[in-house]
C-alpha cells in the first residue's frame, strides 16, 4: 500500500489548500493513506502511534475548515500531529521521523510555518491558544486560533488555569477536547470520569435524578397538550444542561458536542459552527486511540509510544537480547521493598507503565496512586502522606518533574519531609528530543536545601539507592536513565552510606582522574581504556552522590593528581561539575593550582537522535571523553 | 481593650479544648478579643490583616467541631491562620509576629503541633489534605482532615489537580472554600465569577433561563395541586442544582453552602454535617475580608499585607522619607516604555498592586492581563503572545515564578521567544520568611539555555534593564529586590550592552576585587569602605549580567588580583559565584593559582526577620562581607 492513489498523491503535494475542494470519497481515501503512511513509518522508526491514528479525521476536518498557517492550530503534547505534518509538506521526508536531523516527533516551529507552537510537555495548548487569541485581538487581526487537547492533558492544572482565564477574557478561540479515555495510561480523575459521562449520558447527581423523576411524573400525568410540550422541552433542556454543558459553561465556554471524531463531515459541521460563534468554545470530539490498526485499538497504552514493530502482528521487533531496563529493575525492587515495609507507597502522574510503577499497582493496588497528568498534585500529596508517616516514592520522568519544581522546594524540602523521588529518564532520552531530555535535573535539584541527590552507575546500584532512599529520613532523589542497564548481575539490596562515592578504576600515580555520575561512569571507564592504549593512566571515580558530594574522595583525588575531570549527562551550568568546583573553592583547593575540567552537555537544548548519536554530539561518548582528556594532558 | 474579659482570658489559656463547651455569648466575646488582638498586633508588627480578620468565626467553629491536633486543619497560603495561632497556645508571644525568632507569619510545623503543614505559597492545601486523608485510610486511622482554601487560591491549577484526584479517590475529606472575592488583588477568572454567582444566585446560562421560563409557565397555568407541588419542587431543585452544585459534583464532591462565614453557629452546623458525611465535601463559606476593621473592610487589597498602621485612622505609619521602591520605578518605567512601543503588554498573576503593574492597568487597561493565581498560565500565555509579535513583560515575584519553572524552560526558552520576566522580590524579602525569599532564582534561571539574566544595582539601572529587555529579541529576565531603592537620581532610560558589567569602584593594584550582583553592589561598596580604613585597596565590580557573564571584565580582574570575591543575595549552590567558577574553569584560569571566594546565602532555608538582620545572619551585611575579605587577606 505504499503506492498512493494518483489523486491522493496529487492532493498531498498541494495540501493543505487542495484538501478543501475534495469529495468525501477522496477524503476517505486520504484518511486511509495517511493511516497507512503513519503505521508503516512508525513500524520502522518507532514513535507515537495510537494517538496519531486517532486524530486523522480530525486533522483533515481542521485543514478543510481553517486556513493554516493564517489560522493557527496548536496541538497539545504534539503526539497526535503526524497527520498534520503529512498534510503540510512533510510527506516525502516523513521516513526520517525522530531521526537525527529528520522530522521532529512533535510540532516544531523551525520545521514548518504550520507548526505554531513547540510542544512535548502536556497541557500547554490552551494557554498558548489564549495568548495568541489575545494578541490577535490587540493587533486587530482576524484569524482563528484552535487548540487541540486530549482528555488526559486537560486534567493538568495549567489547562484549568487557562480555561478559567479564557472564559473570563471572552476572547474568541476554539478548544477541541479530543476524548479517547486514555492519556499515556488510562485516565484517572473525577474530571476524566466526567468527560466519559458526557458521552455516555449517564449522570450520577442525585439531585439530577430527582429532577428527572419529577419530570417523568409530569409526563405521565399531564393531559394538556401544550403543557406536555413544555415539559418535554423542559426535559430535553434540563437533561442536556445537566449532563453536558454546565461544567464548561461554568468556565465561560460555549459547548458543542460530543461529535464522532472519525466522521469528517460531522466534525466539519461543528467546526464551521464554532468558527462563526463568538467567545471561547469547546468542541468535544470522541475518537478511538489506535483507530485503524487492530493491535493498537486493542491496547492503546502499549502503542502510545511504540518501538519498531511487525506490520502484520503488531509485535515489537526485538533487537537481540538486551539487559533489563532500569525501569523494570526499579519497579521490581520497589515491590520487593514494599513487601518488607508497609509504609511505602508509590505515586506517579500518568506514567505507570513507563516507570514500571504498574508492577506496584499489581502487587499492592491500595498502595499505588496515579494522579493523572498532575505532577504538582503528585508531589504535594506525597508531602501530605509523608506528614502522616507514609514513605511516598514519587516516580516521574525527570523532564516532567520540572512541573513540580516549586512543590519539591516549598512542600517537601522546606519541611524536610521524607519523600523519595524516582526520577526516571534522567539524562538524554533519544528520539523524543529537547522537550523530553532530562538534562537539567542535577542542577535544579542540587540547588534545594535539605535534598539528597543520587545517580546510580548501573541497575544494581539503582536497587541499593532505592533501599537507601526509603530508609533515609528526609527528601531524597534518585536519577536514572531511560532504557537498558549495563546487564550487571543483580545483588541483594543494601543501604549505601549517604555522601560516599567509590573508586571504580584504581591506578597508581594517575595522569588523570575522571569523576563521573550515573551512566557516565561506564562511558568514563571505556574512555579510560581508550586512553590506556596511549599509555595514559586513568583513575575513575563513581560519584554516586551529587549532593552531598563525597568530599574526602574528591579532595584526595585532587591531591593525588592535578588533572581532574568531571563527567555528567546534564547541562553544564549549575551541574555536577559546578558542584565540584564549589567544593574546591570551599576547601581552598583552587589556590594550589589544581585544575578541573567539566565535561557535560553544553549550555543549549539538544535535538533528537539515538543515544550514541547524542553522546557523540554532546561530547559524552567514550571516544569524545577520551579525546577531551588527551587534549588536556598533551 | 488590651484588658481581656476574665472568662475570655481563662478560655484562651485552655484553648482549643475549652472552646467546645462555651456559650455563643462567650464565643462572640472571644471573636471580638481575637479581632482586637490581631488588629493591635499587626498595627505594630505589620502582617496579613484583612484575610485574618475575615476568618475568625470560621476558625472558632473549626476548633469547636474538630479536635486539633488529632484532626488536621490545613490552611491554604496561611495568611488567615492568626486566629488559629492565638487559639492554640501562641497568644502570649503573638507580639513577636514575623520578627526574627518570633512567631512565624504562616503555619509552621516546628512551631506547634496544631500547624500540620507549612505554607506560604498558594493552593497547596487540597493536595496536602488529600495526601493526609489517603495516609489515614491506609493506616486505618480515624480522624478528620480539613483544608481551608480561598476563592483566589482555588483558581490555581494545582488546586484543580487535587480536587480532580480527590473526587476520584472518594476519600473522606472536607474542603472549606472561603469566598471573599479577593485573592491578593480582586479575583479574576471565570471560576471566580462563578463562585460569586453561586452566592448571588445569578445564573447566566441561557439554557438555564429557558428552563426557568418553562417552569414559570407551568406554575402560572397548572391547576392541579399535586402537580403544582411537583413543579415547585422541580423549580427548587433545578435552580439549586444549576446554580450551586454541579461544578463541584462534576469533580466528585458533595456541596454544602453557601454559609455566612461570620455566623459561628451556622458554620458549626455545616461542619457537623460534613463531618458525618462520607467522601469529599466542599463547604462553601462566605466571609468579608477585613471584617471588623473599617479601613480594611473598605480596602481589603490595601490591608492584605499591611505595614504598621495608626489604629484609629488605619493610615500606614511613614518611617521618614524613603527612596522610591523598586516596584514603583518598575511600574512607571513600564508605562513610559508602553507609550513608545505599542507591542508591549504586561502580565501578572494576582500581583498587580504588589508589582505596581496596576500602573499599566490604569494607563493601558487593554494591554494589562491579570491571570489570577496561575503562574503557569501566565508564562505560557506570554509565550503565545510572543509568537504573535507582542512583547509580554511578565511581572511575578521570584518565589512564585518557581511555579512556572517548566513553562519558562519549555515554552519560552526552548522556542527562544521574546518574553521579559520582571522578577520582583528577588533575594531576601524579610518578615515573610523562607516561603517567600527569592533566593533561588539566579540558580534556576541560569541553568536555562537561551535566557539572558540581569540584576540592577539600583532603581535607575532597573530602568535601563527594562528598556534593554523590551528591545532584546529573546527570553530575558530582570531580578530586583522588594522595597526601597538606593534613592539615586532617575535618568532617561537607555539600552545596556548585553553581557557587559561595570567597574563601580576602581583602585590601582587592588588587594581584593569584589564582583557583586544586584543589591549586593551597594553592600560591597560599603564593605570596601570599611576595609579601606584598614588600609586595604578594594575594587568593586557590578556584574549586571548573571548570564551571560562579562568574561573580559572578570578575567581582567582575575589577572590583576589573586583575591577575587563574588557577592550575591542568592543561595550559593548553582549561584552567581558558581557561574564565575565555571568561567574560570572554561578559561583555564584556575591553573594559574587564581582564587575565588563565593559569598552568598548558605545552602539552607532562611527564616524571617528584617532585611538588616537577615543580611547579618547570612553574611551579606557590609560588615560581614568586610570581615570575610579581611580573613582571606590576612
Amino acid at each position: 500500500m505504499n503506492n498512493l492513489d494518483d489523486n491522493v498523491k496529487e492532493l498531498i503535494s498541494t495540501c493543505p489548500k487542495s484538501i478543501k475542494s475534495c469529495s468525501y470519497e477522496t477524503l476517505d481515501k486520504l484518511a486511509l493513506n495517511l493511516r497507512q503512511k503513519i503505521i508503516n513509518t512508525v513500524s520502522q522508526t518507532g514513535g507515537h502511534l495510537a494517538s496519531n491514528l486517532g486524530s486523522i479525521e480530525l486533522t483533515i476536518a481542521l485543514h478543510r475548515v481553517f486556513n493554516s498557517p493564517k489560522d493557527k492550530i496548536i496541538w497539545d503534547v504534539g503526539h497526535q500531529a503526524y497527520a498534520h505534518k503529512l498534510l503540510t509538506g512533510r510527506w516525502e521526508r516523513f521516513h526520517t521521523l525522530r531521526q537525527k536531523g529528520g522530522v521532529c516527533g512533535y510540532p516544531h516551529r523551525d520545521e514548518s510555518e504550520h507548526d505554531k507552537f513547540n510542544v512535548g510537555h502536556s497541557s500547554t495548548s490552551i494557554s498558548a491558544t489564549l495568548g495568541m487569541a489575545l494578541a490577535r485581538d490587540l493587533n486587530g487581526d482576524e484569524y482563528q486560533v484552535i487548540g487541540v487537547i486530549g482528555d488526559g492533558a486537560i486534567t493538568a492544572g495549567m489547562a484549568f488555569e487557562a480555561m478559567n482565564m479564557m472564559g473570563y477574557t471572552k476572547t474568541h478561540a476554539i478548544i477541541i477536547l479530543n476524548e479517547n479515555g486514555i492519556s499515556i495510561s488510562p485516565n484517572v480523575g473525577a474530571f476524566g470520569a466526567y468527560t466519559n459521562r458526557l458521552t455516555n449520558k449517564i449522570v450520577y447527581s442525585p439531585v439530577f435524578n430527582e429532577v428527572r423523576k419529577d419530570i417523568h411524573y409530569l409526563l405521565d400525568n399531564l393531559k394538556d397538550e401544550k403543557m406536555l410540550d413544555i415539559v418535554k422541552d423542559l426535559r430535553l433542556k434540563a437533561l442536556s444542561v445537566l449532563s453536558d454543558e454546565i461544567f464548561f459553561e461554568t468556565l465561560g465556554f460555549a459547548y458543542l458536542g460530543p461529535i464522532d471524531g472519525h466522521n469528517i463531515k460531522a466534525i466539519e459541521n461543528a467546526l464551521e459552527e464554532a468558527k462563526n460563534m463568538k467567545g471561547p468554545i469547546i468542541v468535544h470530539v470522541k475518537t478511538i486511540k489506535g483507530k485503524g490498526f487492530g493491535p493498537a485499538e486493542k491496547n492503546p497504552t502499549k502503542y502510545h509510544g511504540a518501538s519498531p514493530f511487525n506490520l502484520e502482528t503488531g509485535e515489537f521487533i526485538k533487537v537481540g537480547p538486551s539487559p533489563p531496563v532500569y525501569q523494570k529493575v526499579f519497579g521490581e525492587s520497589l515491590v520487593e521493598l514494599c513487601r518488607e515495609n508497609k509504609e511505602i507507597v508509590g505515586i506517579t502522574a500518568a506514567m505507570a507503565p513507563g516507570t514500571s510503577l504498574d508492577l506496584l499497582q499489581e502487587a499492592y493496588p491500595h498502595r499505588f496512586f496515579d494522579v493523572g497528568i498532575a505532577e504538582q498534585n503528585a508531589v504535594t500529596m506525597a508531602a501530605g502522606m509523608a506528614c502522616e508517616g507514609k514513605i511516598p516514592v514519587v516516580a516521574i520522568y525527570s523532564t516532567f518533574l520540572q512541573r513540580a519544581f516549586d512543590q519539591v522546594i516549598h512542600d517537601v524540602c522546606l519541611q524536610n519531609l521524607h519523600v523519595v523521588f524516582a526520577m526516571d529518564r534522567g539524562g538524554l532520552v533519544g528520539d523524543d528530543g529537547p522537550t523530553h531530555h532530562g538534562t537539567f535535573d542535577l542542577s535544579f535539584l542540587r540547588l534545594m536545601p535539605n535534598l539528597i541527590l543520587m545517580a546510580p552507575k548501573d541497575e544494581n546500584e539503582l536497587r541499593h539507592m532505592l533501599k537507601t532512599a526509603v530508609e533515609y529520613k528526609g527528601p531524597i532523589a534518585i536519577r536514572y536513565p531511560r532504557g537498558a542497564g549495563t546487564g550487571v548481575e543483580l545483588e541483594e539490596m543494601k543501604t549505601l552510606e549517604i555522601g560516599k562515592g567509590e573508586i571504580v578504576k584504581e591506578v597508581k600515580n594517575p595522569d588523570a582522574v575522571l569523576i563521573a555520575v550515573g551512566r557516565m561512569v561506564d562511558n568514563s571507564i571505556q574512555a579510560a581504556e581508550i586512553l590506556e592504549k596511549d599509555g595514559k593512566k586513568i583513575k575513575v571515580i563513581n560519584a554516586r552522590f551529587i549532593k552531598p558530594l563525597d568530599k574526602n574522595l574528591i579532595i584526595n583525588a585532587m591531591n593525588e593528581c592535578d588533572n581532574v575531570f568531571t563527567v555528567e549527562e546534564n547541562n553544564l551550568p549549575c551541574g555536577f561539575g559546578s558542584a565540584v568546583l564549589e567544593l574546591l573553592e570551599e576547601n581552598v583547593l583552587i589556590e594550589k593550582g589544581k585544575t578541573i575540567t567539566r565535561i557535560g552537555i553544553p549550555d543549549e537544548f539538544v535535538e533528537w537522535g539515538t543515544i550514541p548519536e547524542l553522546f557523540d554530539i554532546t561530547g559524552l561518548s567514550p571516544e569524545k571523553i577520551a579525546e577531551r582528556v588527551k587534549q588536556k594532558l598533551a
